[in-house]
């Protein structure tokens, strides 16, 4: 099996049984409320199979071999629901399977332009038949319940006789798996049957799962474009439905059908409701018809183009790996309003389905400046979620509001303290998403709704969390949490915490003062306390070493012994045990790094410097999480050939399965990674004083990068070019700006063009034994053109 | 239902369900290799039945949220096995059952002198028969596979016929609980059946465990005293057997039977060896006969009492309570040999029947001055673990042997690493044991075959596990372990460990030099390493606040509010969540207290004085293990009515289950508390310069307290007064004594008498708000006295 990483699509060629895992993550489609795996068409082989509906899980006992007071008791596990993509083909008596016969031709492509999945297969039977299969499949941007599939069958050669049974399976597949961060095994008796209605086209089919009592419905309906044949068949059990067609195929006279899916969960409908709500969506869909999906889809993937494409010459896989994650950052939140983006999106059960603080820190500040109305969404469903959060904070007899490390729904899943409750951070990430939000948007109304309540109760928490020290003359301190580094947990003032924890305080102040205590349920004197605890947050900077520290006592201890460990054995967690990572000098993920990059003016240049150094050569990047923060510290520092370095791990962290784990989803995060070091990274954006300011340079090979920014109503289009950068307004007409420290104001559509000042030279960090980033020097060429669609066949690429 | 805590006996009279289970534990039986709780002969009602024997364990995985390399799989867990104290009795029809009929009298008594448990019930069944029942039950202590109970039945008034079902029943009864501190469940087809071998009298069980195929054999066989009856029937099943006899009884003329239990299990004998083993013991039991029996039983008491029998006058109840303690410690221990030592001794399956360091710090201590040969056995089981401690240290990156913080055979069974990895203290406790016993024996043949071991590869343990900080001019750091408070867990520098370790790698290398490099394997370069590190230990000491800190951060912390919790809520761990136990100032067991305790000599008075002050302000007592270390320091430091309070806390802890799980055993390090708090608390014993040095002073209400000690081959008895102490010699002819700092020669047997120094007054401490412990004034009197025993029957008190 081969990849072509091409500029609007990802091109799989051939079969691989071993990487059919992670074929299925990269190939995923999703609209953020319907997420389907990259399957093949015939069902099997197949990996690690699903097809998902945000929010839809099975609860289940957290296990505990030691329980303390307020530990969680059930987990939430995102559940598979029906599989509806399946075709199965009966050629000449033998069923089309990949591993028989002979595969003469296979390309799976993921078409970027058009949000589908397109298959070609030309199989030839094991007693000498041939076949050629076509398929697209989409998940609809435009109509988040419904997926369709068009196929083609057309005989090669000779005719041959064909069955296709289409089936909507709803028996639960969920492996098992040794890994901790994978989706969590289920038993095979989760979903229970309530309801079946069969269709003359297809069948609904509604489910409810045994522990958290959540109804699903399934539909399929098909359609049969061409020839007209004999009548199909219909047969409905209780967990599955199979659609059956036997015809004969000819040479040159293609059979071409469609099949619809719909699906709706509901926590309060009833499965009646469900199963008609269903039937309409199918009768929608088909009546809309396939082409006209197709065509909705496209228009929804230009606006994303329109909005957020970032144009690169000089690095084609480079510019494929950004254009990819775009892609499925933006198709896995299209949709997903009113719910949770988790951190693998749809794209696979991994981490269970939950959602952490990726989100608000790593994927919402990048949708920010280029679909603000996502970040809205995902900040709606946190506020959605105070009322648990508040609960829990008072479980844990503290104020405000304290959100969950993972969750689906908004109750704590995670039952491992040290990297669950203890991770404060989160409520004041929150914040930060909240602030980012409003700066690049000014949307007040969103302001009042939801984002003063989240700054509120989040700064009540840090008030009740921290305690003025009267040892050190009342300097506020936050102890026994955990901050972004996990290998470093129950520490006492990590500087992340509380320089997050300070900007949250201020910010709920600021907001007080201008909409009003009473409204906001703000008490007397909690203003006060929020800027006090701000003005004396304990900062903890060691002057022996002139650095600041991770926390107060992390220089202390031992470093790490990196020399028998190299990262090609994965990640150090499964190579030592925690109690050693957890007393000595390492960083599993920037944590002082992250910390200047989300404040880049709480620190000198100097100290950035200084931190940097000391900092990434303790840092090992046993997450997914770290490359996106690293690319931007280096841009900043002057090394752009290391955030170049850093810019690629992160965008091709999936397509290098460089976690081990792209097989359970994609890493969301880690593809917003990649814009961030482009953005934030190369391009220097970043936010001073209600303005964005640039300080772009360009690595070597990179000969362009051109992109749009959304910002307070503006469109802004930037060109940067290896000793230019030309600045101009699509939309809106006055916008400050500042280049490299100079202040620039555009008038108008008329383009400011001003030039790069050239790079001096900067002194190299190191990285921890065997733990460098690969350097990016010869970049690939000679890609392979697409092949040419044959007309009048929808979604190609 | 009531107790009566008589000098020489536990007394309960009538019957509780709701108390059931902490009777039990109470009346169990034990010689430290089979243990029966002190169920009803009748088998129900019952709470937790149980007959254990030491080691003989299930294996069940361990479950983990987050699982991370090197935690252990599977746990162990202590299993029942056959239950062989069941008399049914059914009279005229009725069977006999205390919750029906009238119950005319029932008594309960364990008698500390005798080793045994009698009971007396006089029984009106519901249709008006009456029936004397009385049985007296001993785990004998001369032959450890054997228990025995005689039992004795006879009408009142008029005739009754009787049926007598004795049972032998391996159906495993293993409830569930929601204490973590429980016993772990087990499911119900854990024990396999292998081999019923029915005999005339009885019959034998073979039964193997299913994960952990461990194999072991039960048997019973009966014997009718008088009269001669009809002949009895025998029923075998694979997993019960059942004698049965069938009697009328008339007034006058008692029917006696004596039941012979044995027990045998091994890891490696075949179910058919261990079925002839135990049918071999059986024929032994009956050749030796109840009578003898009883008599050997009550010479191995008579050996405790001579070697460890406190006296007091003053306090009855305290006398009852320490004679209690040193009844259940000697009985636990006493053919313990082979095998661990549970925390719950076999009282009970609580903590799963695993053995922590309470054994070495707790118990051997306190057995080493009266019975040094258990002491011995305990060590070399520890010894025989090397293998399994050497493999775990090796598996955390360590050098030496890294024992296990809670275990059945070895293997480390902790699945919650702050409380059980990280506590890394319990090899230098262990190595502490090992030193307590060669100062108080001079053993040397133990020092070679296994002391010498112990402490060489613990040294090497600690060697490996600090580290010389450049940084602070190379002191020797030990980072991110846990004391043995465990509301303060992965700490720096934890003074106890530091001081626990400083000690140990001195002991090691004084041995090394001793013995010579070689024959212990010792690497050049090894014995410099432990001494530099010995002498660079760090020990953590405040100035402004002139305290010794609990470990480097200790009192950086905020300090927990206590109002809103009290000790009537149960521990603190049950009412707040980890989190907040763990960065704040709050201790759920002395850590400091007991550095000071097992180091008096590194410490000033004035040191001792403020840090108990300080520390003890903070100390909740959530452990069983608190009270005694308290009541030492609280002697030490002259306050000797607080020491008095903590003295009787620990010695009736189980009595006023004040931990809330003596229902599921006793806690042997608590009831050894009570031994320590009196022999080092009020007597002011410790070793000092290889001598025992005393500072006695009694509390108010004491007359009189006399006991003996055993050190280096002399027994030395010493009774004190109020005023005067006199110390004499019955065994050995030269011993050199400290009192109050004058040193004494005793030469043979003539007693020397000093006078006490008058008490000064002391500063008092405080508690935490709702935690002192219970001020000991009024002393309970006027006890009954036991009802007179009728002649002629074996086991009387």
């Amino acid at each position: 099996m081969s990849h072509q990483l091409e500029p609007w699509a990802h091109r799989e060629i051939g079969w691989s049984s071993a990487e059919a895992a992670v074929s299925e993550s990269l190939l995923a489609l999703s609209n953020g409320y319907l997420g389907i795996r990259g399957t093949l068409d015939e069902g099997e082989p197949a990996a690690l199979p699903g097809t998902y509906l945000n929010g839809f899980h099975e609860i289940r006992p957290i296990p505990y071999t030691d329980r303390g007071y307020g530990d969680p008791e059930s987990d939430q596990v995102l559940v598979g629901v029906a599989d509806g993509t399946r075709l199965r083909l009966v050629v000449n008596g033998d069923p089309l399977d990949v591993r028989t016969g002979e595969v003469l031709e296979h390309q799976r492509v993921l078409c970027l332009r058009d949000g589908m999945l397109i298959r070609t297969l030309h199989w030839r039977t094991p007693s000498g038949a041939e076949l050629r299969v076509r398929s697209s499949r989409m998940v609809s941007l435009a109509h988040r319940e419904i997926a369709a599939i068009h196929y083609e069958l057309e005989a090669v050669g000779r005719p041959v006789r064909v069955t296709v049974h289409s089936e909507l399976d709803a028996r639960l597949r969920s492996p098992a798996s040794a890994d901790p961060r994978a989706g969590g095994a289920l038993p095979a008796n989760t979903m229970t049957p309530l309801i079946r209605v069969p269709r003359r086209d297809g069948a609904v089919l509604v489910h409810q799962t045994r522990g958290s009592h959540l109804l699903v419905a399934a539909g399929m309906a098909h359609h049969v474009v061409s020839p007209p044949s004999a009548a199909p068949m219909i047969e409905v059990r209780s967990s599955i439905a199979r659609w059956s067609l036997q015809t004969n195929l000819q040479p040159g006279q293609p059979v071409r059908l469609v099949k619809m899916l719909a699906y709706n969960w509901a926590p309060d409908a009833s499965a009646g409701t469900l199963a008609t709500l269903t039937g309409t969506c199918l009768e929608h869909a088909l009546a809309i018809g396939f082409e006209q999906l197709a065509e909705l889809q496209r228009s929804a993937c230009d606006r994303v183009w329109e909005d957020a494409d970032i144009e690169l010459d000089g690095d084609p896989e480079l510019q494929h790996a950004l254009r990819y994650s775009i892609f499925q950052l933006h198709q896995n939140t299209a949709c997903a309003a009113g719910y949770a983006i988790p951190a693998k999106g749809l794209t696979g059960n991994g981490y269970c389905g939950h959602t952490f603080w990726d989100t608000e820190i790593f994927l919402l500040p990048a949708l920010a400046y280029c679909n603000p109305a996502h970040v809205r969404d995902a900040l709606l469903w946190r506020a959605s979620t105070l009322p648990a959060a508040r609960e829990r904070a008072r479980c844990l007899g503290l104020r405000g509001a304290a959100f969950p490390w993972r969750t689906i729904t908004g109750q704590e899943c995670s039952g491992y303290l040290p990297a669950g409750t203890a991770a404060f951070h989160i409520n004041a990430d929150i914040a930060h998403a909240v602030i980012r939000y409003l700066q690049a948007t000014g949307d007040r109304d969103f302001e009042r709704e939801a984002g003063a309540a989240l700054l509120v109760e989040t700064a009540r928490l840090w008030a009740s969390l921290g305690f003025h020290d009267p040892d050190r003359g009342g300097r506020f301190s936050i102890d026994g949490v955990t901050g972004p580094d996990e290998y470093s947990p129950l520490v006492d003032n990590n500087l992340y915490t509380n320089l997050m924890a300070q900007t949250n305080l201020r910010a709920a102040a600021e907001v007080v003062q201008r909409l009003g205590a009473e409204p906001l349920g703000v008490e007397s004197g909690e203003l006060e306390a929020w800027l006090k605890a701000a003005e004396m947050m304990i900062i903890p900077y060691d002057h022996e070493r002139a650095i600041h520290l991770q926390d107060e006592d992390f220089a202390r201890h031992q470093r790490f012994d990196f020399t028998p460990t190299a990262s090609e054995h994965g990640p150090l967690m499964l190579q030592a045990p925690y109690f050693q990572l957890y007393r000595k000098q390492v960083i599993k993920q920037p944590d002082m790094v992250l910390a200047m990059v989300l404040h880049p003016d709480e620190f000198t240049t100097e100290q950035k410097r200084r931190n940097f150094a000391y900092y990434e050569a303790l840092t090992v990047r046993d997450s997914s999480l770290a490359a996106g923060s690293n690319a931007v510290i280096a841009a900043q520092l002057g090394d752009i050939q290391l955030a170049y370095d850093y810019l690629s791990e992160a965008a091709l962290l999936d397509h290098a399965d460089s976690q081990h784990n792209t097989a359970d989803g994609l890493h969301l995060a880690a593809l917003a990674g990649g814009w961030t070091a482009t953005i934030a990274g190369l391009a220097g954006v970043r936010e001073c004083n209600h303005m964005l300011a640039f300080a772009p340079r360009l690595p070597k090979p990179l000969q362009r990068i051109e992109f749009a920014l959304t910002y307070r109503g503006c469109r802004l289009r930037v060109k940067l070019t290896p000793t230019e950068a030309r600045y101009q307004l699509h939309a809106g007409d006055d916008l400050k700006i500042a280049h490299w420290g100079r202040s620039i104001r555009l008038n108008g559509p008329e383009p400011v063009v001003v030039t790069i000042p050239p790079a001096a030279p900067v002194p190299t960090v190191d990285q921890p034994a065997g733990r460098a980033p690969v350097r990016r020097v010869q970049v690939p060429t000679g890609l392979t053109a697409p092949p040419p669609s044959p007309p009048g066949v929808p979604g190609v690429c």
